[in-house]
């Protein structure tokens, strides 16, 4: 089914709100199979509201409109729509009753603005709108239907999760050859997006029912996979061998599917090994806490982290001995190494993790220059390891990728300490 | 100027991401004075790029284009462009130099996946993009000007305000006719949008060239003014006199105009006073200490961050004596002023600042639900104080808001101590 989406209002293409009506719909529609083939967004314009309609109209099957329905001046979409179908625009019956209910019920007199949203296209079908006042049209054009929604989000996605999107599922029920979908999202870290292709590349041609996709969302990188065949349980199917050689090539980066997010996952991997976990933190200044801490429950796991942004505090917070950073500098695999068996030691965990090192834009040395960070991880079971990473890009990215590589290094432990 | 965006991406039709770098670019036009005509978003499919590529550029003068440019096989925007121009695409040699100096600055060998992004539609100029791999590529259809631009939003925004704002700004103040705009934001904190509004609002019928926005950037809000005139002098004047007007009303709640960031202009604060910071951090988790210290020379300022997430490490860090916790337990106003003076005393700074709560969904007492907050300031010119507060909203909120109001309260601090 070609399905198009249009959405109405200058707040739409001036900045001022970002469209999460689409992304919802999009989302909807995909679980039902149906890939959206595109999404405009056009300003308050009559011309280019008519021009956009007669447009979608002629490409799609069905074209969702959202915006435009209100009570003010700005509200014409569906004038525009009586303009395309080259009909008369007029008060419905129906509609008005409806209106005058809603007023009635909070005893108010119904005003001469609200009177509008009584207007439809002639030979359109309004529904009620049970949570607001402009109702739902349904006009068809051609060999497209379209379906006019309310822009406020709520009024929105009710309309379209009561009304539209079963009248769209039962149309695609009663087609044959109907294209049914299944969709996997692996997520990983410490993978590089060309790695990734080209560990995943040669295994598409072994998966003719599956589109490989990339995304990038730093620290981490996505696969996404989604099958297509003519039932589900193929679709399933075909999604599931897929899966199975991706995670086979991918490894242990992958960390997690669909929804997921890092943080929860390895919280509950250290859960589940009974560890928990104390971190010192230099250069990236408390993000790795931050993280942690913003997962519900993470005090079950995670005592205690330090920002030991001076020297002194590497020492009095986590113990570093000042011989070391005089020696060997604050930014070194020795200071790394004691700020992690520190931390541990300071909080009686299991594990302790650490990173120092020179985020920028100012700072470095010849041999450590800008975007040197030195990761380490103690515990139990391990001869503390550091690890010197080299991270490109600004402040930002240098923290983030630290704050992740520091984290990876512990979750990676976990995982082979696991394995028999 | 008529100006179009296109995005491109299975992701944005999918429901998987909504796309907020329209937004950005949306924003920064209308900075300019140029509102965006249309936005269209289609998948990763060859014919439908390429026939939105026709289209914008037999509508528009300039069209953005966005997504598509990476390594990987879904990315062929380039290749839809050379087919809708008619020209050749092919390897430019300027690119590849790039890339190849790129992979060797880190070190790396380049990789045949990474050669895609140096091929390039004949005729094309190519931009360097310095915060990742796939340049800017501008090119001239018919009448119109297609800049393409990668979709990841950091390179997305890189090279958007660098290169592409910068050409379309010198375009328009070529042409005749125009109308000149000077535009203002103060940022405030602490300062409900509803107030803003209340003691704003009456400010407009004075000041009839400067319209008035609000927007809400948790834990911000902002007033954007914009002010417009036939000449800059005019528009400029226009907006100078709202600005002073807003201030006085608004007074210390301001804590910067435009681009400032709420951490650098603390950090300054702080470091003309020649004071520096210790902070305990509980139910925040690290976000206070991350946030200063992603300010580059945050170092000078701020010395140790203790994110103390468990009741021992209350005590042997920042030493909140045992009875303390055992008599008011963790979250309380003796807790967090023991807190403040202990990181104050382990660090040896100017001023300690604490935050303990119940941040949710789970814990809290009948005394003390979800959302209570105790935010502390030890310092050498006053007796700790300590504020106890009621946020709604989910865990994530109430981290953001107590973050923003413990910080706060020492720059509230900072300011009366620094009027005569």
């Amino acid at each position: 089914m070609r399905v198009e989406l249009l959405c109405t209002g200058d707040e739409l293409v001036t900045g001022l709100i970002t469209d999460t009506n689409s992304t919802y719909l999009e989302a909807r529609l995909f679980d039902l199979g149906v890939k959206v083939e595109r999404v405009v967004l056009v300003g308050d314009v009559r011309p280019d509201i008519t021009q956009a309609l007669l447009e979608a109209s002629s490409r799609a099957e069905v074209v969702v409109v959202s915006g435009g329905l209100g009570p003010t001046a700005d509200d014409f979409t569906l004038e525009c729509a009586a303009a395309a179908a080259g009909v008369p625009f007029e008060e419905d019956a129906r509609v008005l009753g409806w209106l005058q209910e809603r007023y009635a019920a909070r005893g108010l007199p119904i005003n001469p603005s609200a009177l509008r949203m009584a207007r439809i296209p002639r030979g359109s079908e309004p529904v009620r709108n049970l949570v607001g006042s402009a109702p739902l049209v349904i006009l068809t054009l051609g060999r497209c239907r379209l379906f006019f929604l309310p822009g406020v989000p709520r009024e929105f996605r009710a309309l379209l999760d009561g009304e539209v999107l079963p009248r769209i599922q039962a149309e695609l029920e009663a087609r044959p050859g109907r294209v049914f979908r299944a969709f996997r999202l692996l997520r990983t870290v410490g993978l590089p997006e060309s790695e990734m292709d080209l560990a995943v590349a040669p295994l598409a041609s072994s998966h003719p029912r599956v589109v490989f996709g990339f995304r990038t969302h730093a620290p981490e990188n996505h696969l996404k996979l989604m099958a297509e065949a003519p039932s589900q349980t193929e679709a399933d199917g075909a999604l599931a061998a897929a899966e199975v050689d991706c995670r086979r090539v991918l490894g242990a980066r992958v960390f997690g599917a669909d929804g997921d997010e890092y943080a929860p996952v390895l919280l509950d991997v250290l859960g589940r090994a009974g560890a928990t976990l104390a971190t010192a933190e230099s250069c990236t200044g408390g993000l790795i806490a931050q993280w942690l801490t913003a997962v519900a429950g993470a005090s079950t796991v995670f005592v205690g982290g330090a920002v030991v942004y001076s020297e002194k505090m590497k020492s009095a917070w986590v113990g570093v001995p000042p011989e070391i950073l005089e020696r060997h500098s604050a930014v070194s695999s020795q200071t790394a190494i004691a700020m992690a068996e520190g931390a541990r030691a300071a909080c009686g965990t299991t594990y302790g993790l650490s990173v120092t090192g020179y985020a920028g834009p100012g700072g470095g040395t010849p041999e450590d220059p800008v975007g040197t960070v030195y990761c380490a991880l103690a515990g139990p079971d391990l001869v503390t390891r550091c690890e010197r990473m080299s991270f490109p890009g600004d402040r930002e990215r240098v923290r983030l990728f630290a704050a992740s590589h520091t984290l990876e290094m512990l979750r990676q432990h976990l995982l082979s300490a696991a394995r028999p």
